[in-house]
């Protein structure tokens, strides 16, 4: 449970090469889909990709060229088509229909995109001030952020193919199934009057809705030293998890009802076994591999089924922040060892999960996203990046095994509604103290 | 800002006495309401009165009677009609049909609800053990709950009306609009590691989401001495308050937008002028009296409005137990000076506005809805009362002008959707100290 | 297929009788229903009982009554709340909500049947002009329409109750169901250019749309000599009917899957037996009766089946014509030997199925309701009765066991969307000749 | 009004040149859009375009090559991907997510196509027998009427793009809008009992739903010499036309009220003047074009607002024919005049809006879609082309400006729900004679 602090720089020659690293990524991750798989909106949650290209695009210049004297937008009206959810910018296209806005095109898009960059590196090079260098920065983080809801949500479209075709082709070197899950371990942790959050004095990057760095008293706890696994999970189903209403809340099991939930997402029975969609389509569930793709309603259910509850975030953060320590002083490379060849959780190699090394699933926890006591959002647009989500919505901690390197945060709050399950997310169990 | 604790006895002979009494109110409240009245479901979220008549009834029969030796059901199939969302007892009517169950009809039910109170008048008067003492309590305090809830939904009821009737008569001596609200006030609280929630070692009853008690950090604040106003609630019209989405958390503005929301819930404009549709109809607007009828969202978009912030219910409950040991101290009789001849808080005098007594509205907090640390629920299906609604609800505390005397508590813990209108729930101010 | 001319007189005194004797039967059967069972609303397309009762009586007092000087309305608000669809009148309340509107109650709405019964005496008695009285006729067939619909909805909302109360008690004789169906005969017509509709020279009330007469091209044909029975379509079902897309028009099949069709309406199978649930409550399906409550897409999915067709509403008119010239020579009385007794076709004598009558279910045709050759509805707002309706609706002819007697008529367009199963419908085959 | 018949030849030389020349408009068509744009799906009616192409090239592959010893189908899986509606071919991908199905890609269907054509070639010059002659040119007009739908459909796409982008370019050589439109005249017709529908005994090819040709009783009536123009239709909104509920059908004034209309399909009104959406974006209304895409229940209310009504399809073809008969004689060409360089009627010049030639617009008429007496489908999935649809559709009449070059007949019958308006619809009037 270590997360490392591998921050983007903010030095005008560092800052130059991370924003092409990053933005390269991007261009990266779409060259795996065609036009038209760019094209598709397969529900209102989720993006079409060269939206997302085009959008993270929007941002740098919205914020950062579109003031500056000289600059020339690219095409007007694309700071209607290509904002997201800021009311201060302008009306905006409505979400649910970006699939329908076929133009700009994707050769369009990679013009649109070379457009900014080049603006861009003039203006990262020519120094700028301090804000505009945090400004860039926020940028950065925003379009990783955005490289990961790429994969989710090409994930989504193409798992919604009758055929289910592949992202990326499957590694030659998948791992056999033969191993079990390491048996659940627990961590005990002594609580008190802790500190949480991102302190503003510190260096790095954080959003802001991970400040203030505040106290808050915590009693004494354990945290489970890996993540539910899928042996876990068929375990929960084989006891009747889906079945039975005592287990859930209220809502979650009326979406039981609705939705016909009897499995996590992407897994599908056939024949009296479990397989998986995973980035490179269809294969064998596989037992030791930390179950992903649940809801928080799910994840609740779990943690009542196996006599334990989530952590909340405060616990989890207090907790990782002790490993932290810990890994840093081992000389541990404290690295998440996923990387963007691994695009999917259920491609990790078996002995990472038994590591229990963040990073392979987002673990919900059982707070609701809420402002941290002291929270002020940043002035104008850009404040309304986080805070005026903060409404049932749950957090989940860590990163996955599709959050872009250098993205992973230990303050880092993510946050989805109680049933989605388009994320990459997973949980990890808490128990009181003394039980 | 007082919360007196009158609560319930649990000896056999005060207990058959609360027995009478609470059943008796119901019915008196159901009296103001014909046959046909009480037949109709407005909404999904509402039931039909004699819906409310009948479950509360059920309760009784099921947790208490229907174990008991000897005991025959009333009629069997009331078991099903008239379980609300108890899984564990067995299936049930869907919800949204409850409108269309015109069978048992008033007179029936009201044979029920004799044949119960019979057969409970004999089992209170056996003296049982004390865990049947604590259902009864249970039950009585169930039933409170409903008869605030009849009153919810029977005005919601009669606010669908086009020509909207009473449920009440005016009072004749209703009083002038002459006089302005008081000036706002704060009052300083320290905070702290402070202690909230019911202790299980103090006498008299709470529902199980209010334990176990426990130990909070909080930072110094400051709260103000009395609810916000219809006056107050015009100024944030006046500013735009409906048409600038940076005051508004993204679900709650998508929601104005929607819905079309323009004031409280029964406020109406015409000619310029505000009405409101009150318990007993339509009437002019009263400047002084706590604005009603808010949602979270309003509540949360005013105060971002004035620069200030809702209270967290651990801060509300800390606060406003200071003032009730003051109030002790003082001799104050401490009592809500509300009873259920008020029915509508746009009733009240408006000398009770100034008065910054609780027991007008409801009083949104900023807090979801979770289990407190070390919260578990009962064994079995009385179990399923509180602790499965725990997502993606929002805590309100105090009470209201149709909170039956008794109901009251400090500790209590009232809960709805961001987006519901339809209880008495108003707001008060908090900030940061030091501001 | 004999149906009775028994119209409605147009002299004074005659008319009284009538006017009296309609406006009873309605009390009569709402008499059925207590004040709850009165209140609810079933679904979008039906209505209250209480709200038939009022809407009739608003007919004469807004079309007869009100353009007289020196009335009075009973209530200036009932002309909102009890208009069903005449824009030309003036708004109204909207459809879906009638069962939200619970005042005026039961006991206020027989006092404004008493109050308008009372000035309509004294209109008709007073002689009154000819539109007048054809207007006080339109109003009692109007009345009688409702009745039909009232018994419909009635049904509707109790076999939405989960223990399927009975609108009215078995009666004691209950037939057995030992006879089997009477062989299927055929009827040969042999067409040519007929006349069909309505003549406004004759003696005798009609709707518009019935008019006016005209002349159709018919090709010879055939006519079964009886309905479709329950015993003929077990036979459908067990043959796969329900499973069989190639049977049914493409928007059936659609309304098939979605709501899970697998037998008419009312039907419901218990370990493996057929029940139906009619006014009566729950009894085991009759297998020589007609079968009733199928929609337009099951009539021409099983005609399709059994190698036939519907026929036109223009070869149902002329066939039926025929045979009652027939019957008028022969002296039979002609009259449709159902009454308000029997409820329910699904309580009719077997013999009566067998004789080939109508009047025991509604009978599809293959015509899609639009208007004849030189229609023109009159003016005002009476015109609205039936012309606005001219699309996407089916005509159903002959009549139903619940329609009131002196309701039959030759030309009579009822009509229905295809998807429709609350109304008492069945079918009757047809066929080209020579086949 | 004069309809050419223009037909598709059966002999094998004469039938692969139009294979080859139908074949090759489609694949003309889709590139005027990118692999974005025939991706998109703008609402569940309407399709991409790359899913047109695909659907076409199955029919020929599923009902050509299929049944023929030796053939290797391209990919097996398209056959449950581009099935339309066929349920005896199989199950389907549903309708509403063919727009989520983002491979095969552009590029892979034109592969398709290709493997198709090549196979088909061989198939068609190899001579085959009369059955299968008949499915070549079953397929080709059934290749035709999908070019039109793309058409409909790509323009329905670029409608909902907040920027309204062009299909083609505008010509150089737009029209003004100088000219009024000529007045309309009246063009009287005999009636009596006349044949309609398509004769089985002639040469050239028909849709099943156009057979058997039968008589029809008719009374005298007139037709309008032209279709109704943007003028007229001016004046029926100047005089509320939208606002005036006695003008529509109930189920029409509904939906005004309910999606808003104030005007037709793609009309949009900015400052005062009224602007139109074509397949060259948008520009000025001109007043003397036919008023195109409107919706059935807004002709029917022009119609009734008119004093007129809209003709029968038996009325409108009798007088069709009658024209056509005349043209021949006159040795006029007969030919509509548009070819696909037009792709809109709103870019058609005026004089040919002058002219009454048909191949404007669609021409609705006051018709349901019934099948023909004596109509029967083709046995197996070919059955399936028309008879399934026959219910609450509604019949059009002659062509359109995209309607292909010889897929125009005097017999055709085109069909839609009363509420849709992406069709180029517009009307022509009809009254009885003697008026």
């Amino acid at each position: 449970m270590t997360i490392a602090r591998t921050d983007l720089p903010d030095l005008a020659d560092g800052l130059l090469q991370a924003f092409t690293d990053v933005r390269s990524l991007t261009e990266r991750l779409a060259g795996l889909l065609s036009p038209e798989d760019q094209t598709a909106q397969s529900m209102p949650d989720a993006s079409p990709t060269k939206w997302h290209r085009a959008h993270t695009t929007w941002f740098f210049e919205e914020f950062l060229l579109s003031p500056t004297a000289g600059y020339t937008a690219y095409d007007p009206t694309f700071r209607y088509l290509f904002n997201s959810y800021y009311d201060q910018v302008g009306p905006r296209h409505p979400r649910s229909e970006r699939g329908l806005v076929t133009r700009p095109g994707t050769v369009e898009i990679e013009r649109y995109r070379c457009h900014v960059d080049t603006a861009m590196a003039d203006l990262v090079r020519s120094g700028g001030d301090q804000r505009e260098a945090e400004l860039v920065r926020l940028g950065l983080h925003h379009e990783q952020q955005h490289q990961e809801l790429l994969v989710m949500d090409a994930k989504h479209l193409l798992s919604k193919h009758p055929f289910g075709p592949a992202l990326v082709p499957a590694p030659a070197d998948e791992p056999e199934d033969a191993t079990a899950p390491a048996p659940l371990g627990w961590r005990g942790i002594e609580g008190g009057l802790v500190e949480v959050g991102h302190d503003a004095r510190e260096h790095g990057f954080a959003y802001d809705n991970e400040s203030p760095r505040h106290r808050v008293w915590l009693e004494p706890f354990e945290v489970a030293d890996r993540p539910v696994t899928n042996a876990d999970w068929r375990a929960f189903i084989a006891d009747g998890g889906y079945d039975r209403p005592e287990l859930w809340l209220s809502d979650g099991w009326a979406t039981v009802k609705q939705d016909g939930w009897r499995a996590p997402g992407y897994w599908r029975e056939r024949d009296g076994e479990w397989w998986v969609f995973t980035c490179s389509g269809e294969r064998p569930l596989r037992a030791a591999e930390p179950v992903c793709h649940v809801s928080f309603y799910e994840a609740d259910a779990y943690a009542r089924w196996a006599g334990a509850r989530l952590p909340t975030e405060a616990e989890w953060e207090h907790a990782a922040a002790g490993l932290d320590r810990l890994a840093q002083a081992g000389g541990t490379p404290g690295r998440t060892p996923t990387g963007w060849t691994a695009l999917d959780p259920l491609r990790m190699h078996p002995e990472l999960a038994r590591a229990g090394v963040l990073g392979q699933v987002w673990e919900w926890t059982s707070s609701a996203y809420l402002p941290y006591p002291g929270f002020s959002p940043p002035e104008g647009a850009v404040g309304e990046y986080n805070g005026k989500f903060m409404c049932d919505q749950h957090v989940l901690r860590g990163s996955s095994c599709v959050t872009p390197a250098g993205h992973q945060r230990l303050t880092y709050r993510n946050f989805f509604p109680a049933g989605a399950r388009w994320a990459f997310s997973g949980l990890r169990l808490a128990r009181d103290a003394g039980r």
